[in-house]
């Protein structure tokens, strides 16, 4: 049991906080003779980092990720490859503005982790939000990165889906429209109004909650287990572990309640090359927990942020009310960055139920 | 890492198919000198059992559980207490009608879990579902109801609150009421209503999803952990593991992503008491994966069960085509029977999270 | 983390006390597709059973194993293999001899645990020792039968080296001695002196201790791994987990202490097939807690049983000095019965660690 | 599983490499308001420290430890405090000697892990041992001087007790000594003659094996679990997963094997607080799995170190024969700086059960 680790055998262990000289993580189970450069991580992350749009928090982090160990030259190749040892990553803070934090230490922001927190811990770093911060996730993203070499034939790809009450229009999904706009919206005309819309949410000082799809294709047949290694139940307990996530679905999701058996069957014939072909997928690729061979389709759903320009009732440490505002750097729709996130999430199951397959099935 | 455990400390381990001779479960961490008897277990399996009403399977399964280790008596009061060693629980299986089921071995069911256990296992036990019966669930409630004396102070109840796209009228809560009808409905009229539309699907022989809440009430501030082992992740895992659920959200779940920072943030007042008090409750009782005192609200979406009585195409395990009609004993909505074991899953994590909480902080 | 857990992968969970109506185990993260009786199981279980000379307890117990769950029909032979899903085993107690035990639940005998368990748990099933009798120790042979199945490659075997001060002579082991004395013991002349040895220690009413050495062959190179989930490291913790066990070691074990660089080196060769040959084992077949491909070689301590005829010192629950005489049906030497549970130990952490190889290095 | 992290609950998790950039680890689990400080740390680190004396390695490691995350200052008090999220702990290395490795690259040392790396992985950093390098250890006891104060009640210390086939004379044990040498000796004569014949070993490049043993008083009554949470079990782990570890005992150890029944028994009077009192303590402290409030006495066995001057027979990575001669900076008695090390590991085991017993029982 650890409080700060994901995954079973591809295991992720992550410390620090916003405003400490670092962040970091290992990542261990890692197979050796994985070509790895701290490229091809770094890509990952630059999609994540902060400050890229006018819709994000102007917060400015080169998140420059080192590997620290865990590769090393192949004997033969000279390649820089997984040694199979745990790989430890850091990426250096750069961009901790100094200020006076004494307000923010003391009253408890309403939406916030600073009160349960305190009541827990008795202490906290409370400059940028500390642990609790949404930098944390910038080594999700790291590590999902080296997750998805793990699974070389699986492509993992998230879509902002939802914003506020404004869903997009299936029918003009472009998985190429995705990195076309700062959003990572696929419908084009979707992301023309979320323009709009979220300038007027951003210049309000308010914010606004999303939901994000994340969709993995090539996935086998087989991973997961019946009862509570479920590959819905790991995804279900991935996604929820993102900062702000209020919510997790698979395929049709809470839409099932409103289906009939024979509405939700997933009907199935023989595809042309004498393998099992879905007629649809309301499972979202994953049945009686494990995976059928169809694209896995997660969802969550992200609450706006409580950083808002609106004074709020709250109270403070020393037990007085107060109204609090919360000014700074902050994300109208921190559902935005949520999607590389939900991506390496995906990436980090799919790894470690991979490995878990081929340990118990050869 | 285990494919039939769930939970960190408070750890229950199942076995057991639907038609073998008995299932069962160990629960692994529980507290010493806590009265336990088997029938307030029964009591808790009492409300799961099926064949209750015509709304559920006809099985009939007496779910007579047996503690086969883990308790003794107290060595002053002489009443049967927990010893902190491993609690054995059996029920024998009964009603496995003997039948032929040579056609369900070889015919894949659309939506069930036939095709993905033999493609991941080569073999399964295809009486009754064998493994992924819903008959496992019955371990849960077992389990959960000694979890429930592991958090004497908290209540825990659950209650059916949308039948296909029925929805209740939240106005017309009334726990009492839940008890009165055999689904598990808070809203008495809504209950009227369910059973006349579940009597259609039922004659028609169809099925229909549903959703189920479940809420906890004193819980106390601190459980949970900031990033990996927060209160609703493993509140997600839990739900997410029960068979056929394909949502879970916490709170406003998914409907966050519609609402603004002001609209959702849980302002904070201080309470006769000297306590935090909150004016709403939109975080479902959950800040930063730590409780914070208010109720703790958990729903989660059930798809309709597949075996209904329209042919669906599917194919065979030897490759071929055919078209397969489930007859025999189901549910024609699955979510009535799930409200027992959501409530049992959310004592296991309270039960769990307490432990953790105070392993770390005392 | 579990307290009646052992193994990471190939995962044994135990329950059931000494006098209560059955023990029983789960064996999870067990591959599909191996044949599996309970007659292979109970052959295991018989090498261990009591009763079987005068030189062990006289309780007899049938020690019938049943296969509750996770083995069915294989869908074109038809034999008895598992499915993949955990195994439930049980075993039914028939000799719970009904006696008076009020005086055993006040004295703490000295050398048993029946002090810390009361001082940590406040109250314990003291009929036979409970949960800390050797009894717990049938149920690591059942699963370690099946663990063994999972290496069908590798052969374990283990004898008694050492009686109290008398050691076997190395230079007469022969395996198939093993089979042809109560002591498992491979030296035959050793096995003779033994006889009478133990007499003495029984009609005195004492007690002795031994050493057992455990032995893997066809153990393949690469099993383990560099820091914290080293072969050798797992393999001590699973005998140290055996009641009674005060000591393990690996290959030269504390001698190796004495030993210098050049006496400890194994060297290598080229084998007749171009692999690497050992020209000797003082590693115990693992480097750097990684097998090498030589025989696993392991050797552990059993104390002498405290339940004897001479009086001692001791309290009892309420705080009186007492005198203890432990009267009953009682091994005057446990190491024995312990050379069964030891191999099972060592193919529990075999099992275990082929699959944590393959999960990582496929 | 993880196989870079040690501990249930107060967990630690280690990477990097001996000669790459820095090694590090994440202590998870810990309370929080402990105070702590890097100079606290820095104290242990500085007694395990290589190039102290002439009799280990002359690789000068400045070792200066450096806390990323996890500690912020006290609301009240603004003393440095852990705050109960992930410890991240990093020294960076600074004396890896520029040399060619090519040689090493290819030859596999006799008796150290280079070949069953290779074998597993098909890649290892080679250079100064890489990952098997003893140089992990420092992090074990960096993290170990952090889980001294999650039990502040007890006294963890250690001692060399064997050096070669020199025992000290257990009638001179003064823990004074212990600092007055260069071999953590408590007896004053032996570390005489140690010095003596270590020196002979040293000048003829040679290396010899000892035993260390760890004593933990004022452990309270009630740390471990009956069957697989044992604390000896821990504890053998823990003191196997140290390199070169080749034996682990408690109490008497295998001296128990020679014991009669009386012999080894402990008995009990009650002390003058009214608590029970032990007369002797063969069981090391722990009874049952669980400790009894007596001295906590481990030992453990040493093997010589591989790297010798003496040539010995080999096999490269391509399959030649040749014979081995490690020259370069090593300990002829690797043995001495273990002792911090095992100190170490008995502060974690004891950190880690004091958080599970605080679990279960409260």
């Amino acid at each position: 049991m650890s409080h700060n680790s994901f995954g079973h055998l591809f295991r992720v262990t992550t410390w620090g906080e916003s405003h400490g000289p670092a962040i970091g993580c290992t990542v261990d189970g890692c197979p050796s003779l994985i070509a790895l450069t701290r490229e091809e991580i770094q890509k990952d992350l630059d999609r994540r980092r902060p400050g890229q749009s006018r819709y994000t928090t102007q917060r400015q982090e080169a998140d420059q990720v080192e590997i620290l160990s865990g590769v090393f030259a192949h004997p033969e190749t000279g390649e820089q490859v997984t040694t199979g040892t745990s790989i430890g990553l850091i990426i250096h803070n750069t961009d901790q503005r100094s200020k006076d934090y004494g307000n923010i230490a003391e009253r408890y922001r309403p939406g916030h982790a600073d009160y349960t927190y305190d009541a827990k811990y008795g202490v906290r770093d409370y400059r940028g939000g500390g642990r609790s911060s949404a930098r944390e996730t910038a080594m999700r993203v790291a590590a999902g990165a080296i997750a998805r070499k793990v699974v070389p034939g699986v492509t993992i790809r998230g879509a902002l889906v939802q914003m506020g009450p404004h869903k997009i229009n299936r029918d003009n999904w472009d998985w190429n429209e995705v990195g076309n706009n700062p959003f990572f919206c696929p419908d084009k005309e979707a992301a023309a109004l979320w323009a709009d819309y979220l300038d007027g949410i951003r210049k309000s000082g308010s914010s606004i909650g999303a939901v994000i799809e994340i969709v993995a294709s090539g996935v086998p047949v087989g991973l997961g287990a019946p009862i509570y290694a479920k590959l819905d139940q790991d995804l279900a307990s991935a996604m929820m572990s993102i900062n702000a996530v209020k919510g997790v679905e698979i395929g049709e999701g809470f839409n099932a309640a409103c289906l009939t058996g024979e509405e939700n069957a997933d009907e199935m014939r023989l595809g042309p090359d004498g393998q099992p072909e879905y007629l649809s997928n309301h499972a979202g690729g994953i049945l009686g927990g494990i995976s059928n061979g169809q694209d896995v389709v997660v969802r969550f759903a992200i609450k706006p942020t409580s950083s808002i320009l609106t004074p709020k009732k709250s109270i403070t440490r020393s037990g007085e009310e107060v109204d609090v505002m919360t000014k700074g750097r902050h994300d109208p729709c921190v559902g935005i960055r949520a999607v590389p996130v939900g991506e390496a999430m995906m990436a980090l199951v799919l790894a470690d139920h991979t490995l878990l397959h081929r340990a118990q099935q050869g």
